[in-house]
């Protein structure tokens, strides 16, 4: 296969190194990732400013790679549009240092890359490793059950305006317990500001914040996790509120005193 | 009613302005808002910078403004977290300077900001004029439009992790011909990069892009636009497939060779 790798957090982090070796070994691997990290980059975009695009040497046969002075969704765009003479069969996103579960998904550039892709017509998968953040995760087991588990999840078939949202608990092939499909559950942040001022006087904010509660049902991302299953989650592009469509209809269109009309 | 107003266009946009003289008419403003133009940030947050907040003489009693450098979320995230000492109401992000229809959505710092009200538990919308992007269109029948409805509107309710998009149409009042509440249609973009050379011999891209094809039935946002209605999407930060839960469940659970377990 041929297979486009991105992430969020660079191009030299170990997730994405440790992921490409292991899909090199059986395939032909193309790399257009960020220059630098930009984790929680959301589903941006650059358009006030022009994209650099760098052929870099990633010590290895069979990997094309490119550093991209842009976001997650650029790299994987200017790819698809601009950089590459081929077209990929699958963009696979990661792998992202740290979990990206429940709402994560909204603020995750890992996640954003592969909508990017299935945007542009390839099917995309975007893969984290659950390990709270420490750079000297052994991402190891998870690239391994990458490069076992993409061909048949290929085979399963992405449904339409969808990618699938994997994340690997941190421990040992031998020590998963099983792959589950998921849907997202919710994890609360207490964010906090940190408030310093600078030698200038000046006030400035820190973002800081901490998960303090995690409601999840025995379906959920964060609860299979937790059991140390890998979690597959149908992750969608249509944002639409299908089920406030039917409730919230004669409710919203009232145009009463507000419009002269109908 | 306290209402938190942001947008992704900045602070000084015409936009902001129209909407919060006209809901300053009735009501307590607070404005957070980028320094800068943040189009397309998509749901981005300011992890490894600081943030300034700085307050501004809006011009206008009733409005307590904020110039933040940061994105449309982190304009949201720190009014709610650490500026205000008060509790809106609500949360109204635009007017935006153009139009958020379709997949839009995803790259759309004028609803992310929105998204960002609502997971810090204020009800939100976000507002957006279909007009072409041209810098001098008339925000004013848009912004009384949203002036009058907004009562109706939290009357109704909004329901969980859900925020409404809405779509104006660049027209007099007495030219909109009513209110839909719709899903996100598709915008296909036909993506170009724009290659050129720097004066030192090196590459750079310019991303470029135009809507080649909408495809959409008469329930979408982009399809009512068209006949001058108001277009309102319930938008959900759940981004689950949960028709694919279904459907691919048995699909992707197989562990098989991939792991040595159930």
């Amino acid at each position: 296969m041929k297979i486009l790798v991105s992430n969020d957090d660079g191009i030299h982090a170990t997730g994405i190194r440790t992921l490409v070796e292991s899909l090199a070994m059986d395939h032909e691997v193309y790399v257009s990732a960020p220059d630098r990290e930009r984790s929680a980059t959301g589903h941006a975009l650059t358009l006030h400013k022009p994209i650099r695009v760098d052929e870099i040497d990633f010590g290895l046969p069979n990997v094309t790679a490119y550093s991209v002075s842009g976001t997650p969704s650029d790299c994987v765009k200017i790819a698809l549009n601009a950089v590459l003479d081929i077209r990929p069969d699958v963009v696979v996103s990661g792998i992202n240092h740290g979990p990206n579960l429940g709402a994560d998904v909204l603020y995750s550039g890992t996640v954003s890359a592969a909508l990017e892709g299935m945007i542009n017509g390839v099917p995309s998968i975007a893969v984290s490793l659950v390990n709270g953040y420490e750079k000297m995760a052994d991402f190891g087991p998870g690239a391994t059950f990458i490069r076992e588990y993409l061909p048949k999840l290929l085979a399963a078939g992405i449904p339409e305006r969808t990618i699938l949202n994997v994340n690997i608990p941190a421990v040992g092939l031998s020590d998963m317990s099983g792959i589950r499909v998921t849907d997202l559950g919710t994890r609360i942040y207490q964010d906090s500001f940190e408030k310093r001022m600078d030698p200038r006087g000046n006030v400035y904010y820190w973002l800081a914040g901490e998960i303090v509660e995690t409601s999840d049902g025995p379906t959920t991302d964060v609860k299979v996790i937790r059991d140390n299953l890998v979690s597959i989650t149908p992750v969608t592009s249509d944002m639409t509120n299908y089920a406030a469509l039917e409730t919230h209809k004669p409710l919203l269109e009232v145009t009463g005193s507000i419009l002269p009309v109908k």
